[in-house]
């Protein structure tokens, strides 16, 4: 029985999980949930899994779910986070969203404790001091997204040194077929429909703008060990082949499957074995019958080579890359800028000079705290590159 | 050093293992070649590697090298080739065509050496008596097949109990969208063109009439103990995809890579470590931009159907399969029936009926013979079914 902690519990990655853990009520036993507001839904969890630790954004929100689960040591905030990674468990679920991950997954890992890791920024953020530290406590950082999942499963078995390359597939999002023209008229909505997956907002406007994959060639650096000329992206629109792995005798081996995430969380819960999972197979006739590669186009989609621009030159650069796209995001959600201006201002955030001293959890959260203020004023003036 | 044997020097396997020789002097020392009748290449390979032991179809081509090549132990027939194979060395590549690789697998495993197994009438014929064999011997059996190398490379760091189906893929061969009335009128020279790989004759026309895919899945069945239910054909018309495994969790893990010989050859012959290749990588945007896969028309390529039916069957089935198709195809490249007829034929031979004994090596030849003089009588009295 593994006791897990869940961190995101009511969102898309950990409502997933919960239907694994429901599933497979003889594997996982659910011992901490987090959400950030959606108290309802938080509080049928409570009542389903009765774990011994919650954490919510509000100070109310504890002090009112108190009264009603008063067995369960509730905690607040991005502090409480933080302290709930550490309590003791087999393994803590991040599936929070942006840089608010970095901080418990860091205590998390200070603690021993396994991570499954659905918060990329965490190692976009954070890489080398996440590394270091799993290193030092001998800790495993199992992927949830889908592509690293699918590295992952792709390098089982062999020799990382025999490694050529990293081959990270992009469904392309809702604007693949656009010129940098017509992404200037793209809505809100357009942009929260994602053709192949369904995800939380923030991933699904980062899938639009291309900064996802971006991130992910970022995370992807971290978790396998593999420089940024390693990792190649390539489009593939039907969101089938979830990422490959080249060799030197250049045999690549690839992972598929259905867009679905509980293959990769599955994974990851009951790793080193796979789950045996009742979800149908892909049907190669019906479904996977015509699979396309296409490069992806950089002159439009400006996020993935400025994240690979990031991960070349190191430093600071992808605290930076990241904060501000998180502003930039969630601006764009809020009505605040259009579309195209995530990347235009982007640019300009990447331009400016920040502060490099990112080596411990404190000099990132204040560089990432630096940055935000700077986009906001970015936003503000609405410059534009 | 790895000290090699080569069964069938001189052939398409043969010639691009010595490549990968010629390129890696470091590791592979060659101790053993055979051929049937390319006398010359084979004395320019006995110039070049200075092995050891050399096997040849015939006495008098032994007596005429042993005045050249005075140093070298030479071997004579299927009986030399049966004891050559038995010579210490640390791997045996058996490259040979047809059942004729039995005997000489079944010395090699017998006196400890690993297989690099190039010859899939090697299980066809005799995949119990093999596989128990190097189980009791604790020997290795390498797939040569790119559809076997792909699945064992899509098996690795993976439980054999997780695995829920194979997924063998075929070109269709050049026939692939023809009808059966359309085979009735096909050449032999279309029959030897096949769309995307160079091999041998008798491969070719085992692929022309998706005869080598029956004898891949009955190879998998014994190769990888997985039982027909298990094992699915899908037509990949671009040979890019060279097979894949599909898991209880639905994931599948698929390799690729360009149809070239030279990359499960390579990692047979230097496992467990694969071998840098200089060859290019394969173009996602070129080469593979466009994937497809069909079903298996098994109402117009009827052997596929009769392998299954066999494997399913048991018993002798698959070794009267393997002999008549041997003799049929054997008759087609020498023009005395027409394509169609090889299937025609081999449904005739399956409905017959042949002792059941083939728990030896002996017993399986024996058959082999008497289902090879059967098919002879079929074909001379011309009878279809």
């Amino acid at each position: 029985m593994k006791e897990i902690i869940i961190l995101g519990s009511t969102g898309s990655i950990g409502t997933q999980a919960l239907d694994i853990v429901d599933e497979n009520p003889e594997k996982f036993k659910v011992v901490g949930l987090s959400c950030k507001n959606r108290i309802e839904e938080l509080k049928k969890q409570i009542n389903k899994y009765m774990p011994k630790y919650v954490c919510v954004e509000r100070q109310e929100d504890a002090l009112e779910l108190k009264k009603e689960f008063s067995t369960v040591e509730f905690f607040v905030g991005s502090l409480g986070l933080f302290e709930m990674a550490s309590e003791k468990c087999d393994l803590l679920l991040n599936a929070l969203m942006g840089i608010s991950g970095l901080a418990p997954t860091y205590n998390a890992i200070n603690n021993g404790t396994d991570i499954a890791l659905a918060n990329k920024e965490t190692m976009v953020t954070g890489g080398q001091l996440i590394t270091d530290l799993a290193k030092e406590k001998n800790v495993n950082i199992l992927p949830v997204d889908s592509e690293h999942s699918a590295i992952f499963q792709c390098l089982m078995g062999n020799k990382k040194s025999s490694v050529k390359r990293l081959l990270i597939t992009a469904s392309g999002g809702p604007f693949r077929n656009m010129n940098l023209n017509e992404l200037e008229n793209v809505t809100l909505a357009q942009a929260l429909k994602h053709p192949n997956w369904s995800m939380g907002q923030k991933i699904t406007i980062d899938s639009a703008t291309m900064m996802n994959k971006g991130l992910e060639v970022i995370e992807a650096k971290w978790l396998f060990d593999m420089e940024a000329d390693k990792i190649d992206v390539l489009v593939h629109p039907e969101s089938i082949v979830h990422s490959m792995v080249e060799y030197e005798d250049t045999s690549i081996i690839a992972q598929l499957g259905f867009p679905d995430m509980r293959i990769p969380i599955g994974l990851a819960l009951n790793y080193p074995n796979r789950l045996n999972y009742s979800g149908e197979s892909l049907d190669f006739i019906k479904v996977g019958s015509n699979l396309h590669f296409e490069k992806p186009k950089l002159d439009v989609f400006k996020p993935l080579g400025l994240a690979y621009d990031a991960l070349k030159a190191g430093g600071n650069k992808s605290v930076v890359l990241n904060g501000a796209n998180e502003v930039l995001v969630s601006a764009f959600l809020n009505g605040n800028i259009r579309f195209i201006d995530i990347q235009n201002f982007l640019i300009k955030v990447m331009d400016m000079d920040f502060d490099n001293k990112i080596n411990t959890l404190e000099e990132i959260l204040a560089l990432d705290s630096e940055v935000r203020a700077k986009t906001i004023e970015v936003i503000n003036r609405g410059e534009k590159c």
